[in-house]
Order: structure tokens, then sequence, then C-alpha cells
């Protein structure tokens, strides 16, 4: 029976899955073959489509000429598929359940060219196994965090003061969305795991259940966060001693019966000796103990251990300047290669510090070649934008995954990881995400995980294609010109040369220079009356440009050859430093932070334009933003421009106005 | 029937009370005269104190010779009294029975002496009418201040999440410690009136009434903090317009019923058109037609409105260099003299910021002479180490209250103001105030509401003495040693030269040099490369030196007369303007954050050193606030000397380590 299509709920927005976008689907003749739950799935989905749109399905055999072939041959699970057209036919072929599916959002996404020319057998895969999205919801509201720790889309998905929503109509058309998209696991709770969020490992497990229960449908696995003090916690053991036998069983009894209420369940998220979780080294282990402990429990069922590698001392002084938070995760986990079991991904930030609008990438994603990597990034805007700043992140994402590329060593990330994880950026908001344009954000990190060295800019045009279907030339345009620049454009009127922070703490949101520079977090830049940045050079800083492996050591520890962007993030210059264009490092810092403000106004304009061509309550809600990120513009610009005037005493050279 | 004494619960702290306190009354032979309810207090106290040591009381005629007569002459309710001793006989006398209840006192904090020489008639008269202290409590926890606002001494004495905690025995005995110290009024809320706790005015009234009964043994009225908008958020009203006929007649019918429940209830505190509070300016009025509105209402009961000065901009742009907060208070008010009824008190702060460790006094206390004025000052250390620093306010209190005491002009409060209120410090805290040494600021505030010409330092010995009455030599010195100047250290290792602030936002403890520097505030110190501080002259800066009458404008208004403490509040200068001492500001400034945190750890050293002189619990408090106090004071110093080396260039000329 095919399954029915979820629709999404009254009210809320079809994001990447408007009807529209399956009318040249759904005008075809299409045979289904194969079967399985998913199989089902499929069949659904072309049946309603042609159901709406005049075509015609059958299933297994047809009495007649067809279109388009969706075929299941084999049961290996896997997610590939080929796709052919001949003579007319588009065949679409997988030897497993999730490829068909994914061969359907294939066919959906190419539109009318699905059924245009011929061409030969196209064999896709996906670059990384893993696609996860963790959400990072309490079920509980945390008294400073809420809901949602830095969530900016609404309340959560799944949880709603302490209880589960119950409202699994919404939770399956979400998982139609990933799955069109790619993502095939989500993490259903905050890494810091609290009290009542950690009991979903045990007596809660039926909440968990239901969740699963409405993602399966779309080949989404489901994951849980977990606290490492759990047998302490909730075993009521004395210990959490990964290497203590009744440690160990108490995990192996857990896991037996999270598998009992969750056949394929995907397995645990993990955040442990970071910010004041607990972990394995309050018992003197290592994290390959405290990760394999772990991984031992989920290994006779197929599960999972993201064991995430975000651990720094977060107490740190400010007056150390030999400390240095970048280096942490590699001087943490990189001794540790090798001793990691098979099912334990180590999930890195793809940036060393967190989730910037400019790092480099983390030296860790070269340093463990025999260990399994997770990269992690963050699809809710927390540093960028929190949805309020339009800030669309593919570009950003896509440098980090293609990083080395053209260089000796090939892809840092593409040669060594094997699952992109994103902290979630959905809530129960009407748009999904807040800001109706941060859905490109979701949708990109979904396509870059199934194919990580994609061009962004054409995931840009396919989710526009996809979410507006029957745009204008016009409306097109627009939306590529508000999106496609807004990370540069951030970044402009954001903290300068990759120097990060200078945020209002705690929220994070909005400027403040000093915000973090005598705080114990590690996020520092140093800027005096003579220059900024910091040092990390090994000749003369802390030594982090050397965790990489050449020929990155060597560029970023010269001045000579450190690219730009990155400037602040590894070295110490004076105000007058010429950067590569001829400006020095304050008139360049003057310079983009007025650019910026411009581009974003520029922006604003272009979106006003578009109020025709876009339903009101999208465009009144995007304008409304716009708003306020003009405002918060100006305030970086004007925040950031006079605390380095101040300091540095160097007018503009164009006479702008600096307060 | 004497009334009983209430006596501190089990385990909670007696402060200036201790049992021992009362030996030199309970040996003597005493007799009171006299009828009424304060009178049977006055013989409760004598009563249980003879009982305890051995003394004898009788009432209104005595079969034997006595030491002590405590006389009621009259019923006027005044707080007078008289005192004098001649032929071995020590004589008080009252025409009111409140005056009978502090001439009791005044014997009990004079001790032996009151026992001792003859001395000729002493008129002892209170120096200022109103005593109140304002109880920022919340009845219902807020989300971000908590059960108290700004409290640092455990939960409210009064409202435990949304009731009443019914603990009146402790509300007695906090009456009786209030009595004994001068005070003769509370407000029981918060003057950020939210929604639960704007019903104690109506529905909830009896509440407010059954901590009035626990008060009113001791002299002490009951007010409450109402909100501006009660006629339309209580009355559902369509306006709040103080000049509507029917929003007048809800304040009369709500007055009526409040003294109904309350016959001695004292009257009304609003914070209005303040820091997002209602007030007149939403309906064009002003705040003289504001607070007659409400005194119109209890003018027939007797009830007083004391109307809060502070007004400002609360969303400035610090952009703009020409609004200043500082003026705010006068700019609103003073134009308005006249034009308050006669039952308005307008409560001014007494700087014209917010509380900080150094302001000028404000100009508001002397712009208004045809308008009765309270002088506002914050026993809670929100801004001063809150209560985890020691920092004794009594001397800036005094210097406040004393202003232009040797000028020509005369004392600026002494002459126009007729009440000082406080912001409690107290709590559920087993010691009242969080750190025990608190006490005295307490206490202190009390006795200058009284006599606010009194040299401090002999208030901080009879503080001393009545706590410690038992005190060896050792532990006199020591605990004057630690108290006397504390204020001084204080302002040694935070925001030097009167600039204020550069602390934490939100809650104000630690510091941030830049942290309300870009803030919508209106607190700032235009620190540059070159220099620091706040020109608010009239030639060059804000005005607000200009608000000053003379001579203070003039003092002001030039670098050479201003004074160096407040140097940097009136004046922006470079780093190497020479001061009175010599050194430079930049020097200066190093050298004070060194002094402080010198000046600290000895005084936690002398406290050591008095473990075996002073109980267990306390002594172990006041030393682990100290272990804060030195981390404290040291954060202060490094990140003050940090910010301004980094800006400035200049180094220390002592070489000291800055980092």
């Amino acid at each position: 029976m095919p399954l029915p299509v979820p629709t999404v709920p009254e009210g809320v927005d079809p994001a990447w899955l408007p009807d529209e976008a399956f009318r040249p689907l759904g005008t075809r003749r299409v045979l289904v073959r194969g079967s399985g739950p998913l199989v089902e799935t499929v069949h659904g989905e072309v049946a309603a489509a042609c159901a709406r749109f005049g075509g015609r399905v059958e299933r297994d055999a047809s009495p007649e000429p067809y279109d388009l072939l969706l075929e299941l041959t084999g049961d290996d699970g896997g997610e590939a598929f080929t796709c052919e057209r001949r003579a007319g036919l588009t065949t679409v072929t997988a030897t497993g359940a999730p490829g068909l599916l994914y061969g359907l959002f294939h066919v959906v996404r190419r539109g009318p060219a699905a059924f245009a020319e011929d061409h030969g057998l196209q064999c896709h895969r996906p670059g990384l196994a893993l696609r996860m999205l963790d959400h990072w919801d309490n079920v509980a509201v945390h008294p400073v965090m809420g809901q949602v720790e830095r969530g900016y889309a609404g309340g959560s998905l799944f949880w709603d003061d302490g209880r589960a929503r119950g409202d699994l109509a919404r939770i399956r058309a979400y998982a139609r969305l990933l799955a069109a998209c790619g993502i095939n696991a989500v993490s259903v709770n905050n890494v810091n795991v609290h009290a009542v969020e950690a009991r979903l490992l045990t007596d809660r497990i039926d909440e968990v259940a239901a969740l699963a229960d409405a993602f399966r449908p779309y080949g989404v696995r489901t994951h849980l966060s977990v606290t490492f003090a759990a047998p302490m916690v909730l075993g009521g053991l004395p210990t959490a001693d990964p290497l203590d036998a009744s440690v160990r069983a108490w995990w192996a009894a857990a896991a037996e019966r999270v598998y009992a209420a969750v056949p394929d369940f995907g397995g645990f998220v993990v955040k442990a000796d970071s910010e004041g979780q607990p972990g394995p080294f309050g018992y003197g282990r290592s994290h390959a103990d405290g990760a394999n402990a772990l991984a031992a429990a989920l290994a006779p069922h197929g599960g999972t251990v993201c064991w995430r590698a975000f651990v720094y001392d977060h107490r740190q002084d400010w007056r150390d300047r030999t400390t240095d938070r970048a280096r942490a995760a590699h001087d943490q986990f990189a001794p540790l290669d090798g001793e990691f079991a098979d099912n334990v991904l180590l999930q890195v930030k793809h940036g060393p510090m967190d989730f910037q609008v400019r790092e480099p990438v983390s030296p860790v994603l070269g340093a463990l070649p025999r260990t399994r990597l997770a990269v992690e990034v963050q699809a809710t805007q927390e540093y960028t934008g929190q949805q309020r700043h339009v800030c669309w992140l593919g570009p950003m994402w896509s440098e980090a995954l293609r990083f080395g590329h053209e260089g000796p060593a090939g892809p840092v990330v593409g040669q060594r990881a094997s699952a992109l994880v994103a902290v979630a950026n959905t809530g129960d908001d009407p748009f999904w995400t807040g800001h109706p344009l941060a859905q490109a954000n979701l949708y990109t990190v979904g396509r870059l995980g199934w194919q990580p060295d994609a061009e962004p800019a054409e995931l840009l045009d396919e989710w526009l294609a996809l979410t507006f279907p029957a745009a204008p030339r016009r409306l097109a345009d627009g939306l590529r010109a508000v999106l496609s620049g807004s990370w540069r454009t951030y970044e402009k009127y954001t903290a300068p040369l990759g120097v990060g922070f200078m945020v209002q703490p705690g929220h994070h949101y909005g400027p403040n220079v000093d915000g973090y520079e005598y705080s114990p977090w590690g996020t520092y830049h140093f800027a005096d009356r003579d220059g900024v940045g910091v040092d990390r050079s090994a000749a003369t800083g802390t030594g982090y440009a050397a965790q990489y492996p050449e020929p990155w050591a060597r560029v970023y520890e010269s001045l000579d050859t450190c690219p730009d962007e990155l400037l602040l993030f590894f070295h110490h210059v004076p105000y007058g430093h010429v950067l590569r264009d001829g400006r020095t490092v304050i008139q360049h810092l003057y310079d983009t932070r007025f650019e910026g403000v411009a581009e974003a106004a520029e922006a604003a304009e272009v979106w006003a334009s578009l109020a025709p061509l876009v339903d009101g309550a999208r465009h009144r809600r995007v304008a409304e933003r716009y708003e306020e990120q003009l405002r918060g513009a100006r305030e970086w610009c004007d925040q950031v421009n006079s605390y380095f005037l101040r300091k540095s005493g160097v007018p503009d050279e164009r006479g702008r106005r600096i307060y």
C-alpha cells in the first residue's frame, strides 16, 4: 500500500516541497518496482503527484508505456542510485530502498529536465554516509537557554515545556523535507543533557520511539544525546568510569532497551568534558576510553557514537597568553588516533573555535587518519545573525568541505570524514527556520552532505527552483542576489579579518568588541593602541599554526603567505600593516564595515522590489527582518569603527563619520 | 500588658540586638509611665531585659527608688524625646509614643554610659521625618531578577514564589531591629511592579495588612510600591490618565480600601516613566500631575506618595554625545518645583546616575526649594560588591547628606530634604544581609536618617558596641580597621576618579570596562588612546555642571577646581593630566588599582587574625567572602589596568605587572 504523503499542517510553509515542485513528475506515467516500506513511501509520493497533476502510476508492471521507472533491485540498504534516460524513458534504479527514495527526490529536483534530453547512466552516491541534524532542543525549558539552545525559530518541534509535543503530523512533514535534501539522521535533544533530558535514554524512551516512527518512512534515523554520567544519574551507580565493568554493563543494558523500543536507533551523541559536562577525565580515562565504552554497548545493534571533539578549557585566565583555545581539540585528540572503536565518529567543528563567520579549517580534520570523523557545522545562526540577518552559509561550508581541494594533499574533509553533522536551525515557526530565507541553509547543508564538492551556487539554484517553482526570472535573480553574497556581507560588517567573536556575551547577538576580551572563554583579539590579532605562529605565538600539515603550516605561519581573510586569526599586526590590496588593516576595517552596511541595505532594497512577486506573509516576514538586519549592521559598523578609531587614533582616509 | 519581645528565630543572627546589649538596662530599676500600644512595647523590652539580668520594672508608679524613668507625657505621636540624668536618675520623656520607643533604644545604645555621669536635658529629634527602607522584593520570582531585585541576602523576608511567606515571627524581629536603628517605614515590594505584585494594592491587601500588623508595634509604617497603570491593570479602565475623573475616583476608592485594611498605611512608592514603567508621559501629563493624582487619593488618610525622580532616556544612542543621563532628573523635575502636593515626596537618588561608588551629589537636591524631597541611597550593594565585598557606605552617605555643610549654602540635604530612603540590603539569610559585616550598612543608614550630620565613625562604633557587646579591645579595633576604610578601598580597585560603571552589564558584578560603553543606558567613559572621562562642563560639554548652584557650578566647571575624585565625572582629560598630588591620571589609575588590592588583602588578614574572637559561623562566612573579594579585587585591578595600558600605551612607572 502506498504511504500517504504527509502534508504540512495548516499555516505551515511547505519550504522546498510545494506541490508545484511535483508537477513535472505528476504529469508523467510512472512505474514503481520493488517492495518494502520505503518503496511504499516512493509509491505514495508518485501517486500523490499523479493524482494532483493528471499522471499515472503503476506498481511492479505496467500494461502501457511509461516515462519513468523507479526500481529497487536489491536489499542492501544502500543509499546510492543510478539514473539514465534513453529513448524517452527515465530510469532510476537502486539496490537499497533508501537509494530509491533519494532517486525519486533527484527526479523531483531536476524538474522538467528529468524528462528532457537522453543521457547515459549516472551513478549517484552520498559523499558522506551520515548526514545528520543535531537538534539542541531541551525537553524542559532551560532557565537560560530556553526550549531550544541557540534556537531562533520558535519552540522545539519535538518538546514543549517538559513533555513531548505529540505533533507527529508535523514531524512526518519534517522528515520528508529532510529526506528531500539528503539528511538521513537527527538527534532529537540538546548535547547539553540536563536532568529531564537524560531520562529520554531510559524511562522516556517511548517518546523517542514515537519520533523515530515518524522519521522512519523517510529514511531518517533517530539519535539521542546522552550524558556521560548516565550510569550514575539514571542508574544509581557510584561511578561512570568507562572502564568499570558495572558501568559497561549498565550501558549495554541501556542500549538493549533502547533498541527494543527503536530497532533502527542511530546511536548516541556525546558532549563530554566540555563546558561543564561530565566525561572520562573525571576518572583519569581518555576520550577514547569514554567513547569506546558507549560504542561497545551500541555495536551489537549497529549504532554509532558521535563523540564531540569540542573539548577546551573554558575557565581560562585571560592573563595567560600561552594557552590557546584553538589548539585544544588537536592537542586532546590527535594523540588518540587509532584508539577509537570502528563505530565511533569523532565529531569535529569545522573550525577550531566556535562557528565564527570566518575561521580556518580545523587541523583536527587532517590529524587522525585512522579515525572516522564527522564534520560539525552550525545551520542555526548563533554567530551569523540568528536568523534575523540573511546569511546563507553555503559558500562557507563549501570552503571548509573542499579545503585543500587543489593542494597536494587533496580535500581534507573529502578524504577523511564520513559524516556531516549540522546543528539544526529549525523549530515550530511557520517558516520552520524563523527567517524564511534561512531555509536555504538547511537545504544546502543536506545537499553538501550528499555531495561535499558541489558548487554551492548550484545548490542555491536548486533550492530556488524547488521553493519557488513558478518564479519568474526577476524573482529568481532577485533571490539569488539577496542570498548569494550574504555571508560575505555579514562578514564585512562584523568582526574583521578572521579575528572572530566581538559579540555580546551570552546570547551572542550584536557587537561588543571587548565582550569576551577579559573573559574565561579563551576568545580574545588583543587589540591595543598599536595593533590587533592573535599570534598563533609557531615562531612567536601559541604554535597553533604548526598543528597543520604542510603546506598549510608554512602558509599560515608567515605574514607573507597567510590569507588576508584569516590574518588576525593567525597574527597580531600593527594597524598600518598593508594587505594584498594595498590597504592598511585599519583602513580595510573601516572600508569593509561601511561596505557591509551598504550591501545589506542594497539587499533590503532588492527584497523590497520583489514584493509583487512573493506571497504577502513571506515578504512581510523577510522585510521585517531586513529592518532589524540593517539596524544591526549599522550598530556593528559603528561600534567596531568607533572602538578602533578610539584605540588606533587613525582617521578614516575617506572622512566618513565614525562616532 | 507588656508586649512580649519578638525573638529572632533559631539560627538567625540577632544583629545589633543581642541579649547582652541589654545588660546595662536589664540590671537597673526602671519605671515606665504612660499608656498606648508603643508604651507596651517599651514595657515589654524593659521587662524582658530585667528578667534576664536581674533588674526590676514598674508601671506608672514605683514603691521604691529607680534608676531610669521612661515617661510618655502626651499623645502627639511625635518621635522626639528628651533625656537627662540627675542625681542618679536617668529620665527619658516623650510627648509621642514613638519618641518613647526611640528614647528606650537611645538608652540601650548608650549602654553603661546611660547610667554614669549626670548631664542636663538633651533634646533628640529626627533630622529627617521619614526614614524608610524600600524592599525591591518581588512576590513572584522574576525570570531575570529573581525573588529580590538586586538582592544579595537570600530570598525575600516577605514573599516566596508568589505567596506571602507568613513568617511573621521573623518580621516582628526585623521590625525591632529597624526601630533600634531609627527606621520608621518600609515599602514591602519592588518599585518595578509586575503583574502579580500590582494586586497587593487590591485583592491581596490582606497580605500587606498582615505585614503591617507585624511592623506596627515597633513604630514602622508599611508602604506599597504601586504601578501607575493600576487603574487599567487592576481596575479595567481604558486609561490611567491622572486628570481623568474615573481614574482619580479609582485611586480614591483603592486608597479607601487600603486604609480599611491598614489604618496607619504609609503610602505609595512610584517609579513612573522610568526604565519601561508606565507613567503620566503616556497621557501628555507632567510628573506633578501624576504624583498629585495619587496624593489626592491618599491625603484624606494621611498617606504620602514617594515619587521617584529616576527618569531618564534608557534607550539612548551611544553615538549621541549631547544627551547626558546625569542631566535628566534635573531637566525633568526642576521646572516642576511648587507644583507637587504637600503629601508628595520627590524621591531623588543621592547622585545623578545610579548608586556608583563615587558620584557628585545630585543637583536635583538643591533645585526644588518648594518641594518636599526624599534622598534615596542604596544599602543593597548593587554596584559596591554585592555583599561579597566589604564596603561600609557610611562615609559615602554622610558626604552626600552633609554636602555643602561648610559652604555658604549650608548642607543641601539637611535644608531641603525630609526623608531618607534606602534600598534594603536584607533578606532571609541567617545574617540578614548575606555578608555579616553588611549589617553595618543597614544600621548606619537608619541612624543617618535620624541624624544626617552624625559622624559616621561614631555610628560605626555604636554598631560595633551593640553587635559585639563583650568585644575585647582587639576585636573592636580589628572590626573598625576592616570596615572604616572599606568604601575607599572598594573605590580604589574599581572604576577610577568618579567615572563610574565599567561593570558587567545586567548583573553589575565584576569589571567590564567597555561593558556599557556602546549601550543604550547612557553610562559612558569615552576612553580613547589619548584620554578618558565625560565632559560635563557648560563651556564644552553637556552642561550638567551648570545645573548646580554656585559655588558648585563654578567648582565643577573648571579643571583647576574640580575635585580629583570626581575629575572623570566632569571632564575628559588626557592620560598625562596631573592631579593635585603630582601624579598623572594614568599613574594614579595604576597606583590606586594596586593599592586597592593590597588594602583588601590587608583587611582579609586582619579578619583572619580575629578568628579566636568571633563565633565560628560568622567568621567562616566573612572569611569565605574575603576570598571572593580578593579574587574580585585582583580581577578589577588587572582588567582596568590592562585596558588602560593597551589604550594609553603608558607603562607603569613602578614597573608592576600589567597583563
